[in-house]
């Protein structure tokens, strides 16, 4: 067990590399040529343009002015001095959700660490366990002599850790309720907010069953019409456009290539050569500029082909389709209801926002949907217990004697004394260290064939399953000796009360561990993650080299997002950590407060200043965060009744069954009190808002809204193609149902209207007019 | 382990018992005194009139016709011979779907009866494992002879055994999934059957919030007009009238007693006389008529006060209502959309049929009811595994001493030999067999308490209680020894890994006892339930007693219903012993499938000629009765890989593991294919269903058809009040809602318009008119 000095030691080089952390980025951000990689939110918001036009070249580069140096925390209060509305938004409800799982860690861990350390620490400190174990050789170190092992067995004192594990959970249940409370009414005041959406009108209709006499189009109009034939307004079918996309992917690439020797042609003004081979290593030399330009003018015929193919062929159409309706009551009732007997077939739910929809998911059907699942479920097992059986394959590979026999030409190679060293001691950590940072990539993959089809779907999925890996990887398998299969081994062959017991008692020890843990991953992580080094060298690589216009400089910024799947995980774990020690050892908590503080304030500033949201979910992923604490909190309550049966607290231990029991329920009253505003959309919000609308803009077009609000992003760079389909769709629509007014005919020239256009939609106003009842 | 000649006995004892039971029941029917008895359902229906109106005295009472007695098994093949299409519109959909759990039990079990008979008895026939295993000195029975135990440790032999478990698992699978297709198909036909039914309309509404400025009726009212104004049409509060319905149940006993007395008068020519004390067995000596026609006179008025005060006090009005809507659509939108912002108020559902409603629960508020199932939880898990104990304590203070105890004073009657026997001998298995009558009363209180809003919901609840009553007390119980609560002690202290191979190695042992369990519950039981010996006892008891008017008659008969809440339970056991010992012991097979073709019939029989259902939930059970299957299934595979991996069949246990995983997965599947049809409701059916009305029956008046559909059963025997009271209502209703034509007022003054009245609903026909889009 370690002892305080060297926890002080490991604390203070953390502190120390997250100062200098800081410090660089202070340094960096004030640089202008840096202002891009650091404030890219802005300019994406068009709110900042590079900082000096005219001025010194010099001063272009570098901030001379010294006085900004020394402030050089001053970003702190600064991203803190935005108030929440004003972040929603700036940056979207889901952003501002999630700095609130920071604020709650603060929340609950706060209050909780000031209660252990006022009743727990003098609990402990006083007993006598550890002297009197008889271990008085070895010297315990102070942790253990305020943690729990320091109380004796059978010792009475263990009520006051009952009664404060009772306070803990009421505690952590009672902000958890506040906050899901809480997060549920911004939702609701979020969708019911005065801006339109397109998705508040829109279902997306999947597993359209395949009609020999009619098209998709026409199939998805004509069920509408019979089924809901007051609210039914427009639809848009998805065409599968993976082909189409991969060409102008493709073709953008060498766009980059052929501004980057045109760049070079003008720095060096000798026309540049090439080769045509891999990697242009070998083949013939051809000139740079003169090629790419024939292979893009070859793409682009490939792709005005393929775009021809998708909207004309009807094997490009999938059984998938936008359905828009006339308000969003209507909308809120397609959303939620079961269309047909078959509940496999004309599957509706909410459209995601245009942009986070993951199109490529759309089309899977029923059946294969389910075998996915099985196949993942499986899958990800055997990744989550056995993924060090490849890795340990991988890492006898690349050992010596594995590269001895597989490449035996390689020997000479090997035997030089530097590279043997680096085999032996860095490769099989390199290897597994690989692992760990494909892992999201893989999880993600395996979301994508789950078939999910939005990608803040993908990103919830993900995050469970990562959080579960680490769960599995990283609390138990650093608590318990031995790989995750061979802890899976002993559970099967333990007793189901041996268990807790077998954790319970790893606890106390590892405290150390994972206090290290938590200042290596959270400290100096979260400081980090400020520096962005990556997105700064890419950015500067990229602008040397293929920036040429300002939209150019606009393209080489990567903001990056918040990346759910990986960040909420990891919080998670540091939830678990201090659930789980708040009652066994409360010196990790100090340690988990300042990694929530630095980590909200981190955040809040990345999220105001660079990341920029790649989708809008309403925070549809709180029930999954305030899950996974009451699991870190049913973790903690389990291990502490391990931990007290052995220490012989056998009079006290059964007050604690009650605990798990209370929040079980309490998880399942909080589900049917708050889940549904995350699943579904009540129908009086969406008719007060309707109402609204009506009055205030009863000339609003809804249909020239939504007309071309979910089309496929490819097609949305030059809609001229599928403009001119579009309108005849809503021609023939137009003809054929009797409401509509002959007045709209004039406008079908004008694909794209403005929705802040006043021109009225009559269709709209005669519904009102002539619905007697509204 | 009993001999082949052992079980032989337990048989012929139980098919003569069975055999004597069916002749006593072929006499009792055939005597024209128990027509009423035996043939209820079709006095209720009024298709049968009593039996001989002239002719002898005597042919009135027995049936002198001897041919009929021959032929004393020929209400079989009549109970088999009505179509299922003729059984569902004669007994309703529950009803028919009901006997189809035991023809898919037999449909399971009669296909793996004869591949456990022809691969399996050979393979363990020609075994030698009992011979090898040194137990030559225990006279090995022919049933283990047959049985897997008979097959020696490590043998390749079962390798046979898991393939044909394979066999029985996709067997029993595609069986379920093609029988939950067929009960789907049949359900929605059914709900979309052409008869119309009010709760095809209508949507629950629970958990109103209260408003101090408006009654609960205005309230529903404007919510509706608002929220649903094309749909919305008109609604019931419901009252609290548990106090009114109480004094009219007390009157009606009241009725009874005077009935009594007045036919003792008729009978004696003399004035019975009667003591007003407890039971009539001290107090004053009044004459009886004159005491019961005051007291009846009393109860009335207090009645007619009551009934005042609950229709007009606001106190008495629950926060429920019924909505009723202009078409199904709108009804089918409402019960599957939440309402508002907060989903624990304006919840709702789809009303139960009106006479399936539990009145006494639509007022339980959200907060209460997650409390009230935590209770229930709770209190379940202890009734489950510690109901020994109360029990134990009743038995000790029924015991010699425990009443010498108790009550000293009763020590002269105690000494009593014949007493004493009774009381050592008699009396702890009574007090158990009491408990085990009363746990299903216990279970449905339980379930009434947790606030279910309909009987059909009640008795699903209760059902799935029993289920797991049974599987913990009856099957585990007899498999392992000592009292649930020891079980479950043991299991915690035990290695996960042991669950399956203690369970497993009892299987085998206790084959022939499951046996004599078929036989005597399942034959002999189905056998008495035939004979309906206690309504037959009450019903000659009321006949002679109370009986005056041909309504009286019809009142004394009791035809019972089927009882979903005990029976289901029970035949599942029978799923769960027949999987269990498919691939172990072969013999159980056949004596399940007698008992599931005579229950079959007798079933039949009974649903046909006897019970009077109360409810029509249209086969919601089904999902149950399915889930409870694939539970049976897996328990079966996890212990036939408990009995394998004792018997040391190492290398082939493992590919048992794939079993189970596709269970699940194929339950999954199913309940995402199938369930929804037993939750929601199509809108495309219920469009069918409304445009087909529309033009079938344009002149329909839906309101009047609805307007006093889910009025509490106490109102109903006189509606004068609450139809002036309802009347004003809609008199309201048709003064703010502008679409109601001002002719429906001059029908105002008829309560409750017929069905069928060819009245026009101007609303209705005016809607269809204004509304331009339909």
């Amino acid at each position: 067990m370690a002892k305080l000095a060297d926890i002080s030691l490991a604390a203070g080089i953390n502190i120390l590399s997250a100062f200098i952390f800081f410090v660089a980025f202070a340094i960096l951000r004030l640089q202008p040529l840096n202002d891009r990689v650091y404030f890219p939110k802005w300019y994406l918001k068009g709110l900042r343009t590079d900082p000096v036009h005219g001025g010194a070249f010099m001063r272009k580069i570098v901030n001379l002015d010294w006085r900004s140096y020394i402030r050089f925390l001053n970003w702190m209060p600064a991203a803190l001095r935005m108030p929440e509305p004003e972040l929603i938004d700036h940056a979207g409800l889901d952003s501002a959700v999630y700095l609130r799982i920071y604020l709650l860690g603060l929340k609950i861990f706060v209050p909780i660490a000031f209660l252990a350390w006022a009743v727990l620490v003098p609990v402990n400190w006083t007993s006598s366990g550890l002297e009197n174990a008889g271990i008085k050789n070895i010297t315990s170190s102070d942790i253990d002599k305020i943690s729990i092992s320091n109380v004796q067995r059978g010792s009475e004192r263990f009520w006051s850790h009952i009664v404060v594990a009772y306070a803990f959970t009421f505690w952590t249940c009672y902000t958890l309720m506040k906050e899901y409370g809480k997060v549920t009414a911004m939702r609701l005041q979020f969708l019911a907010t005065e801006k339109r959406r397109p998705d508040q009108f829109t279902v997306l209709v999947r597993n359209i069953p395949p009609d020999t006499d009619e098209s998709v189009g026409e199939l998805v109009e004509h069920f509408f019409l019979v089924n809901h034939p007051d609210n039914y307004l427009t639809h848009q079918v998805v065409y599968n456009a993976n082909k189409l996309e991969k060409f102008v992917k493709k073709k953008s690439k060498l766009q980059n290539w052929l501004v980057y020797y045109q760049n070079k042609l003008e720095r060096t003004s000798k026309r540049p050569e090439m080769k045509t081979g891999f990697l242009g290593l070998h083949g013939k030399k051809v000139d740079a500029i003169d090629y790419y330009t024939t292979e893009i003018d070859k793409l682009s015929k490939e792709i005005a082909l393929e775009r021809d193919k998708v909207t004309n062929d009807p094997k490009s159409t999938m059984p998938a389709a936008f359905v828009s309706f006339k308000s969003r009551w209507g909308a809120a009732v397609c959303a939620q209801t079961q269309q047909t007997r078959n509940p496999t077939i004309w599957l509706t739910e909410w459209a995601p926002e245009p942009r986070d929809v993951y199109w490529q998911n759309l089309a899977i059907p029923y059946v294969s949907l389910t075998v996915r699942r099985l196949i993942i479920a499986v899958a990800f097992f055997f990744l989550t217990f056995f993924f060090m059986i490849p890795i340990a394959i991988v890492q006898g590979l690349a050992s010596l004697d594995g590269i001895q026999k597989a490449a035996p030409w390689l020997n000479p190679l090997v035997r030089v004394p530097v590279v043997m060293s680096f085999i032996q001691g860095f490769l099989p950590g390199i290897v597994l260290k690989l692992f760990l940072i494909f892992l999201p990539t893989i999880l993600m993959m395996m979301s994508k064939f789950e078939g999910f089809g939005s990608i803040s779907s993908l990103e919830r999925r993900s995050a469970s399953r990562y959080y579960l890996f680490c769960f599995v990887n990283i609390f138990l398998g650093n608590l318990l000796a031995g790989s995750a299969f061979q802890q899976l081994d002993t559970f099967i062959h333990q007793p189901a009360n041996e268990y807790p017991i077998t954790i319970g008692t790893a606890i106390p020890l590892k405290a150390s561990f994972f206090i290290t843990y938590i200042m290596v991953d959270g400290w100096s992580g979260i400081a980090a993650e400020v520096l962005m080094l990556k997105p700064l060298i890419m950015y500067h690589l990229k602008n040397f080299f293929l920036v040429k216009t300002e939209k150019d400089r606009e393209e080489a910024m990567n903001p990056g997002s918040i990346g759910f799947n990986t960040g909420e995980p990891r919080i998670q774990l540091y939830f678990l950590l201090g659930l789980v020690y708040a009652a066994v050892t409360p010196t990790v908590l100090p340690f988990i407060i300042i990694f929530f503080g630095l980590a909200y304030v981190v955040f809040r500033h990345q999220i105001i200043n660079v990341y920029n949201q790649e989708y809008e979910s309403g925070a549809a992923f709180w029930p999954d965060v305030h899950f996974r604490v009451i699991i870190a909190l049913l973790v903690s309550q389990i291990v502490l009744m391990g931990l007290l049966t052995t220490k012989k607290a056998a009079s006290s231990t059964p007050f604690l069954i009650v605990l798990p029991i209370l929040t079980i329920w309490f998880h399942r009253y909080c589900k049917g009190r708050f889940e549904s505003a995350f699943v579904k959309f009540p129908l009086q919000e969406a008719m007060m808002k309707d109402t609204l609308e009506r009055a205030t803009e009863p000339n609003l077009n809804v249909k020239g809204y939504l007309q071309h609000a979910y089309v496929h992003p490819v097609f949305k760079a030059s809609h001229d193609d599928d403009a001119d389909e579009e309108d005849a769709m809503s021609l023939k629509w137009e003809t054929e149902s009797a409401t509509v007014a002959t007045k709209r005919q004039s406008r079908r020239s004008t694909p794209l209207p403005s929705r802040f256009s006043g021109a009225s939609s009559p269709s709209m106003l005669d519904s009102i007019k002539n619905d007697p009842e509204s």
